[in-house]
Parts: structure tokens; C-alpha cells; sequence
């Protein structure tokens, strides 16, 4: 089953980023349609709850095959299904936590994670006052443990929540250890392998790519 | 000063979007760069440390107007100066917080607003038993006195940390008082009008586009 749905997944190669960075906001307003009872969405809809146009809507769907038929509209279950699958989000992913400092324990604590499939696993600090503590019901574990810890709890995905200047150093260690999955919400920008992925959490870049508008409207 | 600068501002109104989210890495990079020591980047090093080929560099800077001469290089302190200057980052901005629970205290506490121009100026919430509360150096509001909040302080930016379930509500809230920009921590696909831009802050959306890189590697 596993196998199968890598040899599918292969199929989706192509997809370009820009449009696999808004797939998982379809997922989104499509269960809250589904939640306010629609069952079938047109691309027009789509396109108006997400606001973009109906035919970004048809193209960003292109890449992933047919569906639903013209003039009929989307089967919004049967499109969260593909989606996810598409996204790899029909199966249980782990991660890791490195720097169980205050943002990181905030972190452990949310419980947003977990009903999306994503479940830290283990954390890791290198402040031997911090190692060995329980905090959300994780013990805490030296950062020397990381590669053994990535090993056995079969580890995908890392998340930073280290001080900026030693990120990058941390950064580099987690990718030595073969990790390709990079959440990142330290303030810096991630050199990293060209096969690696990096997502930065940084509500600071988000102000600054907005007042752009403020200062810019006619 | 203020007009002048509007002014200046208002050649760039012409810049695609995907560039202007860019910028705040561009800088980001460029002040590391400079604390190494180093005042003048090729856009082919800038290239490096951004990971993008040094052509992306040179177009998204040239929406921008002229930078360095050919074969020179790019000045830091000037690039990260116009930079600052394109995207309304030599002033300060006021923000108000919506939604004082336990993730909008961790907002109001968060440091690395303030030194990068952002203040939080007003919190408002709904609940009686949060209004009145003092939560750092903030009396919160209730969420009826928004209007007149965001007059009497001059603000501009609105941080939403509401539940999911009131997230909607809220934003139209916003958005009927005038507000154009929102960093939205809430798990909502906001629904806004043409002339507002909202960021979303959203751990679970980062994780969702990244598992695809994971089960379609070859």
C-alpha cells in the first residue's frame, strides 16, 4: 500500500512550488464548505472563497489530473482526498524539536499538530540544564542524541526554535542527518542543500512584506 | 519628509507580489552579510546565499531601479537603505492584537517586534474576564472600542489570535474599520475585500507543503 502510493505520488513530480504552497489552503476552504454544507464546488466558487481567479483555480487543479467534469464543479470530498494524497497528508508524519527554550515549549504545547497528522516526537536542547526534563510529556534529550533519535523514532521533519546565531549551525547538523524537512522559526535564512526544504514561521517577515502596501496605495 | 517619501514610494507601485515577499529575505541575508564583514555583494554570492541563481537576483532587483553598475556589485549599506525604503521599513508601524488568550499573551510578549519597527500599540478581546487585564504594559480593550482605538493611536496593522471559529468575524470587524493589513495566527482562510492583504502565521500550513517533497523524491 506504501509502495503504491509512492508509485502514484511519482506521478506529481511536477507540480510547481508556488502552486504546492496553496494546495493545503484548498484543503481548507474546501472542509469549511464542507462543513457549511456544499458538496460540490464550482471552480468559480472555489476560486471566489480563495480569491483568485476560476482559471488559477482549473490550472493549480491541472497539474494533478482530472476533476470533476466541465460545468459540473468539483466533488469537494472526493478533491480533499486527492489533495491530501497528492500533499502526502494521508499518513502520520514525525518530527523533532530543537531548543526547548520559551517559543519552543510554547511549541510543544500546541495542540494544532497532532489532529493534522504532524507529531513531535522528541526534543533536544544543548543546555545541560534543560536536557533531561519532562515538558509535554517529552524528556528532553542532549543534542549529541540527534542522529541516533532521527534513526529510531523515524524522524522527517525538524523543527528550530534555536536562538539565531547558532541556527544556522543547527541547521547544518539536522541536514548531516539526512533531514530534507526543515520548519524553521529562527531569524535567519536556512543554507541548507539544494534537495532540502525550508518553511520559515516568522510573523517579522510577514509585517515586511506587507507595508509595502501601506506606504504604496494610490 | 513624509510626502517626499510617498512619493518615492509611489514608482514601485508596479512590483509583483512573489518579489515583494522576497525582499524581507534580501535584507535579512544582506545585514548578515554586512556583520561579517563584508560592504559590496555580487549578485552572484547574493545568489548563494539566498539559493536562487543570480538572474532571479538581478530582475527582482531591477522592479527596484538601478543598483551597483555591471561587473561591481551591489553597496549593502545602499541596497539594504532602498530596500528599506521600497517596502515602508524606515518608519514605525502601530499594530493592535485581537484575541488575548493564551496564544495572543505569548504575541504581545514576543521581542522581535519593537526592533524591527512594529509596536503593538492596543489588545482588544471579547471576554469580560480578559478586558481590564493588564498584559505587558497593555490595558486590554473590549473589542468595541476597536473603531475608535484604531483612530485615536494611528493604526495600521491588525494581528489576529482569535479562535478559528470567530477568526471570520473578526477580520470583517477589521477590515469594515478601515484596517488593510492583518497578520492572521488564526486557522482560517480570511475572506477579505480586494485592497486588503493578509499573512497567514501558520505552522500547520508550512508542515502541509513541505510532506509532498517527501514522498515524491526519486
Amino acid at each position: 500500500m506504501e509502495g503504491q502510493e509512492a508509485n502514484r505520488g511519482a506521478n506529481y513530480n511536477s507540480v510547481p512550488e508556488v502552486v504546492i504552497t496553496r494546495l493545503p489552503q484548498y484543503i481548507r476552504v474546501l472542509y469549511s464548505l464542507l462543513e457549511s454544507g456544499v458538496d460540490v464546488v464550482s471552480s468559480a466558487q472555489l476560486g471566489e472563497q480563495l480569491q483568485v481567479t476560476p482559471a488559477q483555480i482549473r490550472k493549480d487543479l491541472s497539474y494533478l489530473g482530472r476533476f470533476g467534469k466541465q460545468g459540473r464543479g468539483y466533488n469537494i470530498r472526493y478533491l480533499i482526498a486527492e489533495l491530501k494524497q497528492v500533499l502526502g497528508l494521508n499518513k502520520k508524519w514525525n518530527a523533532c524539536l530543537v531548543g526547548v527554550g520559551r517559543l519552543g515549549r510554547a511549541i510543544l504545547s500546541y495542540p494544532g499538530f497532532a489532529p493534522e497528522g504532524f507529531e513531535i516526537v522528541a526534543a533536544f536542547d544543548s543546555d545541560p540544564a534543560i536536557v533531561g526534563q519532562t515538558i509535554a510529556s517529552l524528556k528532553v534529550q542532549p543534542i549529541e542524541d540527534l542522529d541516533k533519535a532521527i534513526a529510531k523514532h523515524k524522524i522527517n521533519i525538524a523543527i528550530i526554535a534555536v536562538p539565531g546565531k547558532v541556527a544556522q549551525d543547527t541547521i547544518k547538523r539536522l541536514t548531516d542527518c539526512g533531514l530534507k524537512s526543515i520548519l524553521n522559526y529562527a531569524p535567519v535564512y536556512a543554507q541548507v542543500p539544494k534537495d532540502v526544504k525550508v518553511r520559515n514561521v516568522d510573523p517579522v517577515l510577514a509585517l515586511q512584506s506587507m507595508t509595502y502596501y501601506l506606504v504604496n496605495r494610490s
